[in-house]
């Protein structure tokens, strides 16, 4: 994570960085739980021991696909928002940029949405990881909703912890809809409930 | 399913369904592919062919433990909301008693909810059987919402679809916030949305 992107990789962390790009795809799919070594290994064409030797174990791994899964919800959804003003634009670029992400995520799945699921009794450091990281999100949707009050594009009586409830309501429905249903008309579903829960005027529809 | 309450269980009846008892509470704990014929004959104190000789397979198993849930959430959520009045109170009942039930299950997990995640791309006979139900529960939360605005309870431009779309999001919230996130208020969360979804004043709330 303090590595800059200029600097070329080494040999050994090029594997590594591969070896965790599979392992993501891989977490995507089946769950973090439905990663092991052994298949890790089967996919990238090594040996077991080659996977340990960069990962001292099942553990460090999920925790570091985990990781990189978190940078690139950054990377891709929170810091691309931060240079929409401050306020309602900012609110609504994060949440345009979730649903893109997890409408892009249906074919795997997001890792955030099926691990709460995996992971909500099964206490450890896995679940202390992603606890933090969805905390972590919900926080930074509520400090921008906060704002959007501040500024006064939303009224004073908002509840920001209600509007985020709400908001990650939409996106799990998304998902879900999406995922398990295979509606084609849940990426529009989550819109119109987002325009509605801001008061704005709900998007174009073609009927 | 056929069999009338009132008609004592034969001894083999009884057996098999303690097992299927038995058998949902392991699934909700550890997802329907968590179940297997071994942990259950353990937890029985059987033998495993004594397992097997009530369900034929851990396929059958596990929709056998589905269609229980399925009649279990129909007699606490479905049969008993049916009682209120045609319109915005019977749809008012299905998410005030589908809330309580997943409130209650928040120990243990909604089948119909962490099914989804298990199985949305695990194609097979567990999950059209698991589709089947959650379609018929979104369909009859259609029904209700087109009742309601039917009978003038809700506006004439109102979509049941995105209606229906917006409460499932509000339960999978729930769900998430209170078994993932472990908030103390997301059950208020959920109402107050379902308020401010068909117009109604929130709940009184306590400061």
């Amino acid at each position: 994570m303090s590595e800059t992107p200029l600097k070329p990789l080494r040999k050994g962390e090029q594997t590594r960085a591969s070896i965790l790009d599979a392992a993501l795809v891989m977490a995507s799919r089946d769950g973090l739980e439905g990663l092991t070594i052994g298949t890790l290994a089967e996919r990238m064409g090594m040996s077991k021991s080659g996977v340990f030797a960069h990962f001292g174990s099942r553990e460090d791994l999920q925790i570091e696909v985990l990781k990189l899964y978190h940078l690139q919800f950054e990377q891709e959804v929170f810091f691309p928002s931060m240079s929409a003003p401050r306020g309602l634009p900012r609110l609504q670029a994060l949440f345009t940029r979730w649903v893109q992400r997890v409408s892009h995520e249906i074919a795997s799945g997001c890792i955030y949405i099926s691990g709460a699921v995996e992971y909500d009794d099964r206490p450890g450091p896995i679940r202390e990881q992603l606890f933090n990281m969805v905390r972590l999100w919900q926080l930074a949707l509520r400090r921008a909703a906060k704002q959007a009050i501040d500024e006064g594009h939303l009224p004073a009586t908002t509840d920001p912890e209600q509007l985020v409830f709400e908001m990650y309501g939409l996106v799990l429905a998304l998902h879900h809809d999406a995922r398990f249903i295979r509606s084609t008309r849940a990426l529009e579903h989550a819109q119109s409930g987002f325009a509605r829960l801001v008061g704005a005027a709900p998007p174009q529809q073609a009927s």
